[in-house]
């Protein structure tokens, strides 16, 4: 620990927008007395970009921007990580510890927005909304078909935090049968729901609508690609609210173009922000990284995040340090 | 009853689609020996076009389409209108009384999916999910930020067969507060949801979220006009999977073109295909009277519907005559 009680520190908020519908984390960071900055290019930043903003920088308040080892060798100064939300896979974990980086994170203030988006993303690409809205938007009157969620084999790929909590809302829908993978098999599910184990190929071969709650590992990195999209059925829906790089984007589009998958909803891209070929397939519905992005849980985020810089610099224990677990789910197989 | 054995009756299908995705209902016709013919304008009847279809017609299995006083009386033949939906407001149940008309409906068979639908869209519509589609649609990288239906009040309007459902389907959700307002106090409400009856001005004042579930009748025709609308908050938002007719049209695209109301989600319109001035508001989310348009609840609708026609045209008790008290509720205070 390096810090130095008579300094004054500097943190740098990188994720946007902050403190914007609450400004109680602005508010913490002034009473506390440190120096901070709120990324000046109000957008994702690049590893280039980043570059120019740490070389003075003790603590990181941190989006999804990619934080290598190379700019923390650019910032000698970096003493703490702290992540706004879940997702740790921009962040190079193992570098950080290197280094003597503490990373911290916020891993329960995002799942019930993220799992509540879920929700109404199945539902309503179940029914074609966001295209009849665009038809009727451009003066077309079309009436889609669509299917009842209760009539649907449902697949969710990890059943973790928000995995478990679409479960949970997912209760009141009846839903006749619901398929679920992850890496260990969890004991929690809810009696009444009618849930069976199985493995990934069984789950995408049966579904009629395939939901991912994953994180964004060596081990899912590309896990859907094209072979695992032509597992599925020809009229599935496939939903992405967790982390871009899970699905390879090419063979999504190519897959769609060719006509397969009713429907898709994707809110976490490769690059964001996003304009790549999806943009295209209109019955693709594309949203941008909002998974989060309800009043609460940004605000809960954001102040959580906060919190934990400012224990930090006072030398105060951290209550959010990212497990050891997350260390090694890093490492390259 | 003025049904001859030995005549081939004939049944106007004036609904499209029709035994589209499951083609029973025309088998079940095609059995029972019945000529028949399905609307070949393929879109909603407008008053002249249905009166120079039905001079000869014994039965319409019939949609949203007006059927009025003055279409019966160009139909000598027509005794039976089997409705196939909830909604009775486009069939003028007195003049049919009158003329010794039966009208049957299939009240039951549409409330899952236009539930589903309705839980969809205000999980959806309070993400923004309809704005950042079409923005990512057109290259443009936005994040919108949303409430989660747990923090907020949601205000039910009509407590019937649809509006129970979508109690049912809130309760995973832990909604904080859900206001109620009908006619009459339901009693069968779940214990666990957080409800309160309420008058409607109470309601609409206090509601992040209003849903109507109501059927058109002379008492909800234009019940939600600019009076009303500008009593819900200015970032309210309001949908209508209903009736047409119930909100103004043109007083909900005035106050949103104000910047009042933070959505809206409308299904159902004054006159279908719609090509309103909604059109022109991006925040409203615009469907093409989609809420029955689930396979499983279509079909259903269409077979209770045409087995009704059937039964009538053997002379068999009705299963799905329309109660009294919708006549009643057709009379003008």
């Amino acid at each position: 620990m390096k810090i130095l009680k008579n300094k004054s520190y500097k943190v740098l908020i990188t994720t946007v927008p902050f403190g914007d519908k609450n400004p109680l984390p602005l508010v913490l960071l002034k009473k506390a007395g440190f120096e901070f900055l709120i990324n000046p290019l109000n957008k994702k930043l690049t590893e280039d970009e980043l570059l120019q903003m740490v070389p003075d920088v003790d603590v990181i308040i941190a989006g999804t921007e990619k934080i290598t080892a190379k700019i923390m060798d650019n910032a000698p100064n970096l003493q703490l990580i702290s992540r706004v939300g879940i997702g740790l896979d921009g962040i190079d974990l193992n570098a950080a510890k290197n280094r003597g980086i503490s990373v911290s994170y916020t891993p329960d203030a995002p799942t019930s927005a993220v799992a509540e988006l879920t929700l109404g993303i199945m539902l309503t690409l179940l029914r074609s909304v966001h295209l009849s809205n665009i038809r009727m938007h451009d003066g077309h009157w079309q009436r889609f078909f669509g299917k009842r969620i209760a009539n649907c084999t449902v697949g969710i790929v990890g059943v973790g935090r928000i995995g478990s909590e679409v479960l949970r809302y997912l209760k009141s829908f009846n839903v006749q049968k619901i398929l679920l993978n992850d890496l260990h098999r969890k004991s929690n599910i809810d009696k009444d729901l009618n849930v069976e184990w199985v493995d990934k190929k069984t789950l995408y071969k049966n579904s009629d609508l395939v939901s991912l709650h994953l994180p964004l590992t060596p081990k899912t990195h590309n896990l859907i690609k094209k072979d695992e999209l032509y597992l599925m059925k020809a009229d599935a829906a496939l939903i992405n609210t967790s982390r871009g790089g899970i699905i390879n984007e090419l063979d999504l589009y190519n897959a769609m173009k060719m006509g397969h998958l009713s429907a898709a909803a994707i809110d976490v891209f490769d690059d964001e922000p996003y304009k790549g070929k999806l943009i295209e397939v209109e019955r693709c519905l594309l949203t941008a990284h909002m998974g989060s992005m309800s009043a609460d849980c940004r605000a809960r985020m954001e102040q959580e995040a906060t919190e934990e810089a400012i224990r930090f610099l006072n030398n105060e224990p951290l209550k959010g340090s990212v497990p050891n677990q997350e260390y090694d789910l890093q490492q390259h197989e």
